[in-house]
Formats: structure tokens, sequence, C-alpha cells
């Protein structure tokens, strides 16, 4: 079958590999109908998850059908169409019974990582019972593919971790398909103003129509530090939510933060930061970090199915799996693309 | 009246200066009886708080005799004993509404600060009804010194903070006098395992009296880590509280974190720090900041008072006010005068 397999930092290829088999009784095997695209997998290829073999298929996201399952599957027949998670859980371990999937001692997040992903013709899918969602009626293949990763990180790691409430200002620090997701999952809390921060002209446009009150161009920090001070009265905001994994939004996030703020990290960083600790010691500040756990996906199905959350809202490109290459570019080059989320289909 | 007036950086002086007068209806007047010395009073020495400007009397704790109340002050009378509270708080700005006192628009912490403090024959205390607390019959002095400041600190930014809970492992890094009221606060919770970190094995000796189940030597900062690990089965710490302000401690604590764990940082500090954003961004960790807002002294009260909670201890030294300088030197070179707390009194 086909599949993208990463090789080194910068490079990729399409190739044909095994089928996977199933190799524990709590395996299922799905068959790819779509996939998409991460900025996490952007940063693997840039080197950032040193970690990640030669030879892995990439890919945590994606909706497929169930080809074959192991003896001990009981939520899953094979033909069911699943959303697969991009957390994987075993569903018993101490982090599983805490609900914090992403740290699961027999799983968490190894799709793409460190087992063969989603970018794929057929894919292995460990602890099945717990790593898969059934596609309900009434939803859609692109907003189901949604589900996988970037709604519930934009809402766990985001949204949930800020602690965003009713009349919050939050300031929202890139406007990627992360940030725009936040920026969706924020409005359920009826914060007061969300502000959005980007250097792409295109993607604040597009933020404002998904809900953003303000908008601020990044090109000059300082400028657009004292932009965000302005729109809150001079106070900061209650919650900045970093959504790109620089230095320099992480440093952006830790200086418009109101007393008692609230700073949530859902970028991947591939170097240490500056912590500003000389100033914001006194603060009263949280900061949280955070690899999706997953534990929302049912909470955010039902949003979707009750039509108060749109997520196939972020697909702008439709391509062919064949056309990965082309994709990766595409999703890449955002700034000339206008892309946000890209869908795969096999 | 005699007062300890901070001139510069490295320099401070026993003066002669005029009486604390009424100044606003919510004064009150505040005979000293006893003050302690803060290790945020050697930071401002140290010039780590460059806005403490030349002629400011310093301190920000102690107990007193109250000698004058303006007029709208109701909760107290002339006569009442009673502990400064070290944050100031107006009552009725949006933070007091909150219970975020630190950030109290009208105060703060501005005693010793912003304004004359505590280390003086008298002192002016603004919006008295919401800055002081009586003392109640059955609380010796030295404990009510120690409800000014050590106390709440310890156990709101290192405890609550932290959100130390049963069966949790926690290390304190830093067993100075705010470490051991974490130590001490820390207990109301029963967490399996309290690690005192520090370089000083008198400190540590005194923080295993004081209930911590294991101690470990910071000498050897990579060799005290795996230390942690090992004490912790190999996972890290659930909480791990930054009390000593230097960016090696703060270090410390980001790398014994385990998934899901909180640092809680109390120290205070005169640089930046760095934040392994690039290690720490896969592993919902939760770091907190802050400047005690005293809104838990009445349930630190009530703890001394049903014998929960035994503050004096804490207390190794005894001056007269007069001595005061003496004092600095003695607080200041704790590891080789083994002082946690000095008392002075008038």
């Amino acid at each position: 079958m086909k599949a993208l397999v990463y090789s080194e930092p910068q490079r990729m290829t399409v190739a044909d590999v095994d089928l996977p088999r199933i190799q524990e009784d709590t395996d299922a095997i799905v068959r790819m109908v779509k996939t998409t695209i991460c900025g996490t997998d952007l940063h693997i290829l840039n080197g950032d998850t040193p970690e990640v073999k030669a030879g892995t298929v990439l890919g945590h996201e994606g909706i497929g059908v169930i080809e074959k399952i192991g003896s001990t599957v009981s939520n899953f027949r094979v033909g069911d169409r699943v959303i697969i998670s991009c957390v994987t859980a075993c569903g018993y371990c101490t982090y599983c019974k805490k609900g914090m999937y992403a740290h699961c001692e027999n799983g968490g997040w190894i799709l793409g990582h460190e087992i063969d992903g989603t970018q794929s013709e057929f894919v292995r899918i460990p602890h099945a019972d717990h790593s898969l969602h059934h596609i309900p009626k009434g939803m859609s293949d692109d907003a189901a593919v949604m589900m996988s990763d970037i709604f519930p990180t934009g809402f766990e790691i985001g949204v949930l971790n800020g602690r965003v409430k009713k009349n919050d200002t939050v300031a929202i620090v890139g406007a990627g398909p992360i940030g725009m997701a936040t920026l969706l999952t924020a409005q359920f809390y009826s914060p007061a103003k969300i502000i959005m921060v980007d250097l792409d002209e295109h993607r604040l446009r597009v933020a404002r129509d998904f809900g953003a009150t303000d908008t601020v161009h990044a090109g000059n920090m300082p400028k657009a530090i004292d932009k965000v001070y302005e729109l809150t009265a001079g106070k900061g905001v209650d919650v900045a939510i970093e959504a790109a994994g620089f230095p320099e939004t992480f440093d952006f996030c830790q200086k418009i933060l109101a007393p008692g703020g609230h700073l949530a990290n859902e970028g991947v960083h591939g170097q240490p930061v500056q912590f500003d600790l000389d100033k914001l010691w006194i603060k009263n500040v949280t900061v949280t970090t955070g690899l999706v756990s997953t534990n929302s996906t049912a909470e955010l199905i039902a949003a979707v199915l009750k039509r108060k959350l749109s997520p196939e809202r972020l697909v702008t490109h439709h391509f062919d799996f064949t056309e990965i290459e082309k994709a990766y570019h595409v999703f890449k080059e955002a700034s000339r693309s206008q892309a946000i989320k890209v869908i795969l289909s096999f």
C-alpha cells in the first residue's frame, strides 16, 4: 500500500509499505477514507521532534472504515465508520484513569510519531476501544476529520487550560489552524473580547469572519503589544493563548497578561524560551502547556450535531491522497496559498 | 521615632523619622509590638525591586496595638491588638472583589515598598478595616507575627497554587522560611511525600523535624535531580515548589516535574529564567507565580487555634528593635547563624 514515510529532517517520500497487521487483541486495522496534515507534521519535518525514527509513516488524524479487529475489541465492528483520535489510550493505566490520555503509559501520541500513522491507505490503531470514535449520522466527513486533533487541542489546551470564562478578554497569538479552532471553541464561553494576533492579513480577515472581535497585526511587536493594551483599557488580557510555537509568540503572550492572567501554550516548541519571572513573579499568572488528551471529543461531536460548532469551516483545500506532497507544500506555504486545513481523500 | 530606612542597594540605616499621621478616614496608626525581617527585604537591599525609593521605611510584617483610627474605620478600636497583613486591601476594587488583594488597585503590597513599613515604632496602615486582623486569645505573639506574610504566602502561593492533594509527591526547593512555611501547611493535605531540597544540611535536618519525608542535598544538581526521580519511582513529582528565587532553583523544579505536574513559584526573582518549553510543551504542566493575597489568613489563624499548625516553630532568634541591623546580619547569614525567622520586639 502507499504511505507517506519520514526519512530525515526536510525529507519524506510516498512509498510502498507492507499492509499493517493485527498485533494485539486490542488492535483495529482501519482503511483510511480521509486524512489531513497537522502543524506538528511540519515540526517533525523541521527536526523539532528528533525521537521520530526514519521509516515512520506520518499522520495522526483522519477518518476511515474498520477493516479488521482484534479478538477483544468490543466497541467497534468491521465496517464501522470511525474518527481516529490523535492520542491512543489503553483506558486502564494510572494516567488514563485520570482522563490524561496524552500520557497513557501504553499509548499517548504514538501515531505518526512512535508507530506508523494515518497518512497511509491502512493504519493499525492500538487500543481501538479507547482510541476511536463512531462517526454519528449527520456529521460530514470534513467535520469528522477535524475531531481527530485540531478541535480537541484548541479546546482542551487553549480554551480549557486557559480557563476562558464569560466576559474575559482573550488574545490568541497565531491565527493558524490551531488558533482558529481555539477561536471557534472559545466562543462557547462568551468572552468579552477575542483578539486575534498574526502576521497574515488574510488570516486576520478569516478570524474576524470566525468571530474574533478584534485583530492585531504582529509585524511590529512593540506596537502590537501596545495595541493589545489599548484594546483592554491598559490592563492586558485575562487569557493569552500561544498558538504558534515560537519564542517570539510566547514572549508576546507573557507581555500582554493582566494580573491573575492565564497563558495557555498550545505550540510545539523546538527550543527553550525566556520566561520573564523578574516581572511575572508578582503578577499571579498561570502558564500551562499540553498535549491534547482528546477527553473532550464526545462533547465537541455533540456541539457539532447541535450546530453550535462548524469545524469544517477550517477546511480550505481538498486533494487526492496521491497528491500529498503537493498538499504539504500548499499547507506549508499557507501565507501564499491561504490554506488553513487541507483534506486528503483516499 | 526610630525606623529602619532604605537608602540604596546594600544600604539601610536606623534613623529618626516623623511620627506617621492619619491621612485618610480609612487609616489606622499602629504602635508596633513585634516585627520581623522577610527574604523580600533582602531582595530589596539586593536591588531586585528598583521601584523602592530611598527614604522608605522597610518591613511589611508584624503585630501591634492600634494607637489612632480614621473616622470611618469600623472593625477596629484604639487599643486593639492586631496582626498587620503584608498586603493592603481597599476591599471594594475589582481585584478585591475577587479576593485578589495582592492586586488591589488602591493597595496591594505597599508597606515597606511604596509607603513606609513596619520596621518602625509606629506605622500608618491604609484601609485598616481590610488590612488588619484581630489577634485572638490563645495565640502567641510570635505565632501572630508569622501570620502577616510568611504563612499565607507559603500556603497560598505554594500549597494552594501548586494544588497539593492527598497522595501527591511534593518537592520544595529551598528550605528557608518560605519553604518551611510551605512544608508545614502542605501537610494539611496529606501528600504521600514531601521532599525538601536545599544546600544547607542544618535546614534539611530541621525540615525532617518539621515533617519532610525525604531530604535531598542540592550540592550536585544532576545528582540531586536523579535522587528526586529515584524517590518518585522514576516519575518525577506531582508538585514542585520553587521557594528561593534563583534561575537554578526554577530550573531544578522544571526538571523534576512529572507529566501533569504543577510548578508553583514562590521566589522573588531579579532576572528572567530559561523555561524549557521544548521539553515541557508536551508534558501538560502548570506553572504559577504569585504575590500573596492574604485571603487565607483567617483560615490559618483558625488552624493555629485548633493546634493544627505551630507557626512559632519557625522563630529561631529574638532581638530588641534597637538591634535590627545585627538581626539583618544574622538573618542574611542564615547558613552560619541557623536562623529561620527572627523576631524584633519594641
